[in-house]
Protein backbone atom coordinates (compact mmCIF):
# COMPACT_ATOMS: atom_id res chain seq x y z
CA UNK A 1 0.00 0.00 0.00
CA UNK A 2 2.59 2.41 1.03
CA UNK A 3 5.03 3.75 -1.88
CA UNK A 4 8.53 4.28 -2.22
CA UNK A 5 9.57 8.10 -1.38
CA UNK A 6 12.15 9.84 0.62
CA UNK A 7 10.43 11.88 2.83
CA UNK A 8 7.94 11.12 5.73
CA UNK A 9 4.59 12.59 6.56
CA UNK A 10 3.39 13.01 9.74
CA UNK A 11 0.04 14.44 11.26
CA UNK A 12 -0.50 16.39 14.26
CA UNK A 13 -4.01 17.69 15.03
CA UNK A 14 -6.45 17.70 17.00
CA UNK A 15 -10.20 16.35 16.83
CA UNK A 16 -13.03 16.59 18.87
CA UNK A 17 -14.32 13.31 20.67
CA UNK A 18 -16.85 12.29 18.03
CA UNK A 19 -13.77 12.50 15.57
CA UNK A 20 -14.36 16.00 14.09
CA UNK A 21 -11.62 18.92 13.10
CA UNK A 22 -13.79 21.65 12.83
CA UNK A 23 -17.28 22.17 12.88
CA UNK A 24 -19.44 22.13 8.93
CA UNK A 25 -18.74 25.82 8.65
CA UNK A 26 -15.16 25.76 9.90
CA UNK A 27 -15.24 27.51 13.19
CA UNK A 28 -12.55 26.42 15.52
CA UNK A 29 -13.62 27.48 18.88
CA UNK A 30 -14.77 24.61 20.55
CA UNK A 31 -10.85 23.45 20.02
CA UNK A 32 -8.80 26.33 20.02
CA UNK A 33 -10.68 27.27 23.36
CA UNK A 34 -10.00 23.91 25.18
CA UNK A 35 -6.56 23.84 23.68
CA UNK A 36 -5.56 27.28 25.30
CA UNK A 37 -6.95 25.67 28.55
CA UNK A 38 -4.70 22.96 28.79
CA UNK A 39 -1.43 25.07 29.00
CA UNK A 40 1.66 25.26 26.36
CA UNK A 41 1.27 24.42 23.02
CA UNK A 42 0.40 21.04 23.23
CA UNK A 43 3.75 19.50 21.41
CA UNK A 44 3.28 22.01 18.45
CA UNK A 45 6.27 23.63 18.49
CA UNK A 46 8.84 20.68 18.52
CA UNK A 47 6.37 18.62 15.99
CA UNK A 48 6.74 21.74 13.96
CA UNK A 49 10.87 22.43 13.94
CA UNK A 50 11.32 18.38 12.71
CA UNK A 51 8.95 19.66 9.36
CA UNK A 52 10.30 21.10 6.51
CA UNK A 53 7.07 21.08 4.16
CA UNK A 54 3.21 21.21 5.06
CA UNK A 55 0.56 19.83 3.08
CA UNK A 56 -2.74 20.89 2.95
CA UNK A 57 -6.02 21.08 0.50
CA UNK A 58 -7.56 24.39 -0.53
CA UNK A 59 -10.04 24.27 2.86
CA UNK A 60 -7.30 24.38 5.26
CA UNK A 61 -5.29 26.51 2.88
CA UNK A 62 -7.29 29.24 2.41
CA UNK A 63 -8.43 30.13 6.18
CA UNK A 64 -4.44 30.09 6.92
CA UNK A 65 -4.20 33.27 4.85
CA UNK A 66 -6.00 35.01 7.67
CA UNK A 67 -3.10 35.16 10.13
CA UNK A 68 -0.74 37.87 10.18
CA UNK A 69 2.47 36.69 9.55
CA UNK A 70 2.10 33.89 7.58
CA UNK A 71 3.14 31.07 9.63
CA UNK A 72 5.00 28.88 7.24
CA UNK A 73 7.92 31.55 6.46
CA UNK A 74 11.14 29.40 5.92
CA UNK A 75 9.21 26.24 5.06
CA UNK A 76 7.43 24.91 1.72
CA UNK A 77 4.01 25.04 1.52
CA UNK A 78 1.97 22.65 -1.12
CA UNK A 79 -1.67 23.11 -1.74
CA UNK A 80 -3.28 20.01 -2.94
CA UNK A 81 -6.46 21.39 -4.72
CA UNK A 82 -8.21 20.93 -8.41
CA UNK A 83 -9.82 24.31 -8.15
CA UNK A 84 -7.24 26.75 -6.49
CA UNK A 85 -5.53 28.58 -9.61
CA UNK A 86 -1.79 27.13 -10.10
CA UNK A 87 -0.23 30.47 -9.74
CA UNK A 88 -2.35 31.84 -7.23
CA UNK A 89 0.04 32.22 -4.08
CA UNK A 90 4.00 32.15 -5.31
CA UNK A 91 4.45 31.34 -1.33
CA UNK A 92 2.80 27.91 -2.56
CA UNK A 93 2.99 24.97 -4.80
CA UNK A 94 -0.32 24.31 -5.98
CA UNK A 95 -0.86 20.43 -6.85
CA UNK A 96 -3.75 18.70 -9.09
CA UNK A 97 -2.91 14.94 -7.87
CA UNK A 98 -1.08 13.41 -5.65
CA UNK A 99 1.85 11.96 -8.11
CA UNK A 100 1.97 15.66 -9.22
CA UNK A 101 2.90 16.54 -5.32
CA UNK A 102 5.01 13.74 -4.04
CA UNK A 103 6.94 13.87 -7.49
CA UNK A 104 8.01 17.62 -6.61
CA UNK A 105 8.48 17.04 -2.74
CA UNK A 106 10.93 15.00 -3.85
CA UNK A 107 12.50 17.43 -6.07
CA UNK A 108 12.70 19.72 -3.48
CA UNK A 109 14.79 17.21 -1.30
CA UNK A 110 11.77 17.61 0.97
CA UNK A 111 12.58 15.25 4.29
CA UNK A 112 9.82 15.37 6.60
CA UNK A 113 6.55 16.54 5.67
CA UNK A 114 2.85 17.86 7.80
CA UNK A 115 -0.02 16.56 6.37
CA UNK A 116 -3.00 18.93 7.85
CA UNK A 117 -6.62 18.74 7.35
CA UNK A 118 -8.82 16.50 6.98
CA UNK A 119 -9.19 16.28 3.08
CA UNK A 120 -5.17 15.71 2.83
CA UNK A 121 -5.24 13.49 5.93
CA UNK A 122 -7.29 10.90 4.22
CA UNK A 123 -5.85 11.11 0.80
CA UNK A 124 -2.59 10.14 2.09
CA UNK A 125 -3.82 7.63 4.74
CA UNK A 126 -5.48 6.34 1.54
CA UNK A 127 -2.16 6.55 -0.39
CA UNK A 128 -0.14 4.97 2.22
CA UNK A 129 1.44 8.09 2.57
CA UNK A 130 1.67 8.62 6.12
CA UNK A 131 3.42 7.09 8.92
CA UNK A 132 3.13 8.63 12.02
CA UNK A 133 -0.14 10.41 13.44
CA UNK A 134 -0.30 12.88 16.60
CA UNK A 135 -4.27 12.49 17.45
CA UNK A 136 -5.42 15.19 20.21
CA UNK A 137 -8.80 14.89 22.00
CA UNK A 138 -10.32 17.55 23.48
CA UNK A 139 -13.45 16.42 25.99
CA UNK A 140 -16.59 17.57 23.81
CA UNK A 141 -19.17 16.31 21.53
CA UNK A 142 -19.95 17.85 18.86
CA UNK A 143 -22.49 15.95 16.83
CA UNK A 144 -21.70 17.20 13.43
CA UNK A 145 -18.85 18.61 11.39
CA UNK A 146 -15.52 17.85 9.39
CA UNK A 147 -14.37 14.40 10.04
CA UNK A 148 -10.70 13.97 10.10
CA UNK A 149 -11.01 9.85 9.36
CA UNK A 150 -12.89 8.66 5.90
CA UNK A 151 -13.62 5.59 3.93
CA UNK A 152 -10.98 3.26 3.03
CA UNK A 153 -9.87 0.40 0.85
CA UNK A 154 -8.66 -1.54 3.97
CA UNK A 155 -7.97 -1.89 6.85
CA UNK A 156 -4.72 0.30 8.35
CA UNK A 157 -3.25 -1.01 11.71
CA UNK A 158 -1.70 1.38 13.99
CA UNK A 159 1.31 0.97 16.57
CA UNK A 160 1.01 2.99 19.76
CA UNK A 161 3.53 5.08 20.57
CA UNK A 162 2.76 7.01 23.68
CA UNK A 163 -0.04 9.19 24.99
CA UNK A 164 -0.32 12.04 27.17
CA UNK A 165 -2.61 13.81 29.00
CA UNK A 166 -2.64 17.44 29.27
CA UNK A 167 -4.75 20.01 31.04
CA UNK A 168 -8.36 20.58 30.62
CA UNK A 169 -8.81 17.00 29.86
CA UNK A 170 -6.79 16.94 26.99
CA UNK A 171 -5.64 13.66 25.39
CA UNK A 172 -2.79 13.34 23.10
CA UNK A 173 -1.87 9.63 21.46
CA UNK A 174 0.73 9.33 19.08
CA UNK A 175 0.58 6.56 16.61
CA UNK A 176 3.52 5.04 14.00
CA UNK A 177 1.22 3.40 10.87
CA UNK A 178 1.64 -0.19 10.37
CA UNK A 179 1.75 -3.21 12.46
CA UNK A 180 5.51 -2.20 14.26
CA UNK A 181 6.90 1.02 14.55
CA UNK A 182 9.61 1.56 12.55
CA UNK B 1 -30.94 18.76 29.39
CA UNK B 2 -30.79 16.21 31.65
CA UNK B 3 -33.67 14.70 32.63
CA UNK B 4 -34.56 13.99 36.94
CA UNK B 5 -34.33 10.59 37.54
CA UNK B 6 -32.93 7.85 40.20
CA UNK B 7 -30.18 5.86 38.18
CA UNK B 8 -27.16 6.61 36.74
CA UNK B 9 -26.05 5.49 33.62
CA UNK B 10 -22.56 4.54 31.96
CA UNK B 11 -21.36 3.89 28.71
CA UNK B 12 -18.26 1.14 28.33
CA UNK B 13 -17.47 0.29 24.90
CA UNK B 14 -14.71 -0.60 22.60
CA UNK B 15 -14.04 1.64 19.46
CA UNK B 16 -11.33 1.58 16.18
CA UNK B 17 -8.95 5.04 16.62
CA UNK B 18 -11.93 6.26 13.83
CA UNK B 19 -14.63 5.88 16.21
CA UNK B 20 -16.63 3.20 14.84
CA UNK B 21 -18.09 -0.25 17.34
CA UNK B 22 -17.94 -2.75 14.49
CA UNK B 23 -18.06 -3.41 10.85
CA UNK B 24 -21.12 -2.36 8.81
CA UNK B 25 -22.14 -6.29 9.29
CA UNK B 26 -21.29 -6.26 12.72
CA UNK B 27 -18.15 -8.05 12.55
CA UNK B 28 -16.23 -7.24 15.83
CA UNK B 29 -12.66 -9.34 14.61
CA UNK B 30 -10.63 -6.40 14.59
CA UNK B 31 -11.73 -5.27 18.20
CA UNK B 32 -11.77 -8.59 20.00
CA UNK B 33 -8.64 -9.62 18.56
CA UNK B 34 -7.12 -6.42 19.66
CA UNK B 35 -8.60 -6.31 22.99
CA UNK B 36 -7.62 -9.84 23.74
CA UNK B 37 -4.12 -8.84 22.68
CA UNK B 38 -4.08 -6.31 25.30
CA UNK B 39 -4.58 -8.62 28.43
CA UNK B 40 -6.60 -8.74 30.95
CA UNK B 41 -10.61 -7.65 30.97
CA UNK B 42 -9.56 -4.22 30.26
CA UNK B 43 -11.76 -3.10 33.54
CA UNK B 44 -14.62 -4.61 32.16
CA UNK B 45 -15.68 -7.14 35.32
CA UNK B 46 -15.18 -3.61 37.82
CA UNK B 47 -17.50 -1.72 35.46
CA UNK B 48 -20.03 -4.74 35.17
CA UNK B 49 -19.97 -5.46 39.03
CA UNK B 50 -21.51 -2.25 39.75
CA UNK B 51 -24.25 -2.24 37.17
CA UNK B 52 -27.36 -3.42 37.60
CA UNK B 53 -29.19 -2.97 34.79
CA UNK B 54 -27.88 -3.49 30.96
CA UNK B 55 -29.87 -1.34 28.29
CA UNK B 56 -29.09 -2.64 24.52
CA UNK B 57 -30.78 -1.81 21.06
CA UNK B 58 -32.11 -4.52 19.01
CA UNK B 59 -28.95 -4.28 17.33
CA UNK B 60 -26.93 -5.60 20.36
CA UNK B 61 -29.52 -7.71 22.00
CA UNK B 62 -29.94 -10.03 19.21
CA UNK B 63 -26.04 -11.06 18.58
CA UNK B 64 -26.20 -11.40 22.30
CA UNK B 65 -28.08 -14.35 22.15
CA UNK B 66 -25.93 -16.25 20.99
CA UNK B 67 -23.64 -16.17 23.82
CA UNK B 68 -24.08 -19.52 26.14
CA UNK B 69 -24.71 -18.94 28.75
CA UNK B 70 -26.65 -15.80 29.39
CA UNK B 71 -24.36 -13.31 30.09
CA UNK B 72 -26.68 -11.40 32.02
CA UNK B 73 -28.38 -13.51 34.82
CA UNK B 74 -28.80 -12.16 37.77
CA UNK B 75 -29.14 -8.29 35.99
CA UNK B 76 -31.90 -6.89 34.05
CA UNK B 77 -32.15 -6.10 30.52
CA UNK B 78 -34.02 -3.76 28.87
CA UNK B 79 -34.21 -3.20 24.99
CA UNK B 80 -35.58 -0.26 23.40
CA UNK B 81 -36.65 -1.61 19.86
CA UNK B 82 -39.98 -0.49 17.93
CA UNK B 83 -39.69 -3.63 16.10
CA UNK B 84 -38.62 -6.28 18.84
CA UNK B 85 -41.99 -7.76 20.27
CA UNK B 86 -42.74 -6.58 23.65
CA UNK B 87 -43.12 -10.51 24.76
CA UNK B 88 -39.90 -11.98 22.41
CA UNK B 89 -38.36 -13.10 25.47
CA UNK B 90 -39.03 -13.60 28.91
CA UNK B 91 -35.46 -12.77 30.24
CA UNK B 92 -35.84 -8.68 28.95
CA UNK B 93 -37.95 -6.23 29.21
CA UNK B 94 -38.70 -4.44 25.85
CA UNK B 95 -39.33 -0.32 25.14
CA UNK B 96 -40.61 1.13 22.80
CA UNK B 97 -39.51 4.17 23.28
CA UNK B 98 -37.23 5.96 26.23
CA UNK B 99 -40.07 7.40 28.70
CA UNK B 100 -41.46 4.11 28.83
CA UNK B 101 -37.55 2.46 29.85
CA UNK B 102 -37.33 5.32 32.08
CA UNK B 103 -40.25 4.68 33.75
CA UNK B 104 -39.73 0.83 33.78
CA UNK B 105 -36.41 1.59 35.54
CA UNK B 106 -36.86 3.78 38.32
CA UNK B 107 -40.23 1.46 39.00
CA UNK B 108 -37.58 -1.18 39.07
CA UNK B 109 -35.49 0.65 41.62
CA UNK B 110 -32.50 0.09 39.03
CA UNK B 111 -29.66 2.30 40.26
CA UNK B 112 -27.21 1.66 37.78
CA UNK B 113 -27.34 1.64 33.88
CA UNK B 114 -24.94 -0.05 31.65
CA UNK B 115 -26.06 1.97 28.14
CA UNK B 116 -24.48 -0.46 25.41
CA UNK B 117 -24.26 -0.11 21.69
CA UNK B 118 -24.39 2.40 19.28
CA UNK B 119 -28.19 2.81 18.93
CA UNK B 120 -28.74 3.16 23.23
CA UNK B 121 -25.77 4.99 23.73
CA UNK B 122 -26.44 7.96 20.48
CA UNK B 123 -30.44 7.93 22.33
CA UNK B 124 -28.86 8.55 25.71
CA UNK B 125 -26.82 11.01 25.00
CA UNK B 126 -29.13 13.23 23.27
CA UNK B 127 -31.70 13.19 26.13
CA UNK B 128 -28.85 13.72 28.67
CA UNK B 129 -29.70 10.20 30.37
CA UNK B 130 -25.71 9.37 30.14
CA UNK B 131 -23.46 10.10 32.82
CA UNK B 132 -19.93 8.23 32.52
CA UNK B 133 -18.09 6.95 29.65
CA UNK B 134 -15.41 4.60 29.29
CA UNK B 135 -14.25 4.56 25.76
CA UNK B 136 -11.50 1.82 24.74
CA UNK B 137 -9.96 2.78 21.70
CA UNK B 138 -8.35 0.18 19.59
CA UNK B 139 -4.93 1.14 17.28
CA UNK B 140 -6.63 0.17 13.56
CA UNK B 141 -8.82 2.24 11.45
CA UNK B 142 -11.65 0.49 9.61
CA UNK B 143 -12.42 3.00 7.36
CA UNK B 144 -16.51 2.36 7.75
CA UNK B 145 -18.67 0.70 10.19
CA UNK B 146 -21.49 1.39 12.95
CA UNK B 147 -20.26 4.89 14.24
CA UNK B 148 -20.25 5.05 18.18
CA UNK B 149 -21.85 8.76 17.84
CA UNK B 150 -24.33 10.53 16.07
CA UNK B 151 -25.89 14.23 15.40
CA UNK B 152 -26.54 15.83 18.43
CA UNK B 153 -28.74 18.93 19.20
CA UNK B 154 -25.72 20.74 21.52
CA UNK B 155 -22.17 20.09 22.48
CA UNK B 156 -21.59 17.63 24.69
CA UNK B 157 -18.55 18.70 26.96
CA UNK B 158 -16.85 16.49 29.26
CA UNK B 159 -14.78 16.26 32.21
CA UNK B 160 -11.50 13.69 31.74
CA UNK B 161 -11.25 11.33 34.49
CA UNK B 162 -8.56 9.10 33.50
CA UNK B 163 -6.78 7.57 30.65
CA UNK B 164 -5.00 4.10 30.63
CA UNK B 165 -2.70 2.74 28.39
CA UNK B 166 -2.74 -1.24 28.06
CA UNK B 167 -0.84 -3.64 26.07
CA UNK B 168 -1.27 -3.95 22.36
CA UNK B 169 -1.63 -0.10 22.20
CA UNK B 170 -4.79 -0.10 23.44
CA UNK B 171 -6.07 3.55 25.31
CA UNK B 172 -9.04 3.64 27.45
CA UNK B 173 -10.47 7.23 28.97
CA UNK B 174 -12.85 7.95 31.07
CA UNK B 175 -14.54 11.08 30.79
CA UNK B 176 -17.72 12.14 33.00
CA UNK B 177 -20.48 13.98 30.89
CA UNK B 178 -20.94 17.66 31.80
CA UNK B 179 -18.37 20.32 32.41
CA UNK B 180 -17.46 19.30 36.11
CA UNK B 181 -17.04 16.38 37.38
CA UNK B 182 -20.10 15.17 40.23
Amino acid sequence: MSRSRSFTSSVFIGVSLDGFIARTDGDLDWLTSRGAAAGGDLGYQEFIDGIDAVVVGRGTYEPGLTYDPWPHEGRHVAVLSTTLPIGADPRVSVHRDLDDLVRDLEERGVKSVYADGGQVVRAFLRAGLIDEMTITTVPVLIGTGLPLFGPLERDIPLTHLSTKVFGAGVVQSTYAVGDRPE
